[in-house]
């Protein structure tokens, strides 16, 4: 298979720049001297995981116990599931645990603590637990000086379970667009979360696990004393949420949507190509921040920028091509029917859980299937 | 298996306002004389494609060829693919039709009728071919009154192509929320597709068929001479988008997304559950409506509309509940950890495709796995 045989919509991996942005976080990790759990939650791909733990990583960072469940058969053993531990969900990880996975899940609340506890010790399971640190307001988690941590962590140990660290997401940092300002979230990322570790600690409670991360602040950041461990997900692919954020060039985008134009509406400028919503996905993240990308910015085949075009709107398999500003009267010869495009997407999570696979384009121009899945 | 044995998140289908919907639509089309082809992008499920042509419909629309093959293999054969034809695609149409698919391909262009015509002269296919017309500048087709609509006919009989018939939709009537713009909205689908069938018929051409519709103008539409049949997809479930649009009330929505309390910022007023954008989809279809349902209406498990408390935020697998205005500062109380709760969704097209698999709540309280493909 080569490019040119791909049938559309399809969501094109450029291997060689996924393989730099894999390839720049490692890195920066070792300088900072943390082990990396890269967060298998954008891709779901068995080959970019891979890949990302033959550069280095240590373990992997899933969103649903299904992930968990299909890397593990991919051989990974290392896996925190990220996300506070629904009770219904308990028998799922045990019979993770029970087949040999080192699965830590995550509580934030005593009643959450309690829950694990009362399932562990009916099946005799010490579950490895993560207390989720709220550092910045965003979502979950115990904020570092709060009673409640020390009451889950008494909970917990008391009940039997191993509480194996703490683990914060600063989301908030997607907010931002200035160096300064990441390396300030960054910085109180990570000092949150070792701030709760060492109230912990001071408890006589064991923490060896300091686990901190976004891409954003993975990559902002000027030191990571007290860190044990960094998570990120969406720098495998970047997009132009990140590039918003000032964290990659649009160079660096190594996800986009091939799709083909079908038809014009010449006085609005409009060429309309057969990706809609359903292949870029509905993700508007660029919408409140600096540059509003619409659906995605526009390449041709080759991957070339054509500044100014988006997708400016889309239906379930309808895309609209347009120039912002000025209409392109003459789109019908700029882009004419059959032309094939690239849409570089606003969040590289959202727009490959639309697809069934990834193309993932080598550098020698052969293109190989990679299978990704979805679904809990 | 029932309610109580389903994890979480499930995308939930109440068959009995299912069934209602279908048969809502379908006496609606009888008492208006026209023949009913629903559109099966909103569900891609071969139960409720069954139960919709058993209650009278007759053929599909589909908005992809796998769609197509899916519901051949199936035994559906009349279908059309009512996204105009990307070129590259036409060997996959052919495929389908020397199988004995009786698939109906569209065009509004005469680059698009140039391609049609070579490949079918090559293969010797002579592809039926229904021309897109455009009733409300919302999107693709040909004005009934262009030039280009005798062009893109005599550019297909000439070339031995079948003229089929023209169809339009008129998407932009999701922007109103009246019932008399809806019928007049409805009546300019009407009368521009039939104009543009007249045209056609005054120049010579055969057109068949008139084919018209989208779920709120097959509503609200108050007579139908000269058309032949109508369209529709997502009145078969329904969601918040439609019920601002006023077709629908929330209790006759049939998908809901079950999920669960996992923690809560209880001053905040939040709680947060294992539903985010990935089960809910990223469509805010509601966000430029009269009323914001945020990512969706909270219920109680037993599907009771919790007025005012939405999920009003949404990561990947988190969803924030809260209460619309004041925050509720009880909302631990009200919904404690392990809450089980059902979010009717903004759009059911975009929120069924994120999930592999319907579960189906029957009148009885038994739930059977209904399941649905995605991709290309």
């Amino acid at each position: 298979m080569n490019l040119e045989s791909l049938n559309t919509p399809a969501a094109l991996i450029d291997v060689a720049r996924m393989i730099r942005n894999i390839e720049r976080m490692q890195q920066r990790m070792n300088a900072l001297g943390v082990r990396f759990r890269p967060h298998v939650k954008t891709t779901k791909c068995a080959q970019v995981v891979k890949t990302q733990i033959d550069a280095g990583a240590n373990g992997i960072t899933v969103s649903t116990l299904k992930e968990a469940e299909q890397f593990f058969a991919c051989g990974i053993h290392d896996i925190v599931y990220a996300v506070g531990m629904a009770p219904t969900k308990l028998p799922q990880a045990l019979a993770l645990r029970r087949r040999g996975c080192a699965l830590k899940i995550v509580a934030d609340s005593v009643a959450c603590a309690e829950a694990i506890v009362a399932y562990g010790r009916e099946h005799k399971e010490p579950f490895e637990v993560w207390i989720e640190i709220d550092v910045d307001g965003h979502r979950s988690g115990i904020a570092p000086d709060e009673d409640t941590l020390l009451a889950v962590a008494t909970t917990l140990s008391d009940g039997g379970m191993r509480l194996g660290g703490v683990l914060a997401h600063a989301g908030s940092s997607y907010d931002y667009d200035k160096h300064e300002e990441l390396v300030r979230i960054a910085e109180q990322e990570r000092c949150g979360c070792v701030r709760a570790a060492e109230r912990l600690r001071a408890a006589g409670h064991n923490c060896d696990v300091v686990s901190i991360g976004s891409t954003p602040t993975a990559l902002a950041a000027e030191h990571l004393e007290g860190v044990t461990e960094v998570r990120a997900g969406v720098y495998v692919m970047f997009d132009l949420v990140m590039h918003n954020v000032g964290v990659n060039d649009t160079s660096e985008i190594a996800l986009s949507v091939l799709t083909t134009v079908i038809g014009h509406q010449k006085e609005k400028g409009w060429a309309i190509v057969d990706a809609g919503w359903m292949a870029m996905s509905r993700d508007r993240g660029t919408q409140r921040q600096k540059r509003d990308y619409g659906y995605g910015l526009v390449c041709l085949e080759d991957g070339q920028v054509q500044d100014g075009y988006l997708m400016s709107s889309a239906n379930q398999e309808h895309g609209v091509i347009s120039r912002s500003g000025r209409p392109d009267r003459e789109i019908e010869r700029r882009f004419p029917i059959g032309t094939r495009l690239r849409i570089l997407p606003n969040h590289a999570c959202a727009t490959g859980a639309q697809h069934p696979v990834y193309q993932a384009l080598c550098p020698d121009g052969s293109v190989e299937a990679w299978p990704r899945f979805y679904g809990w």
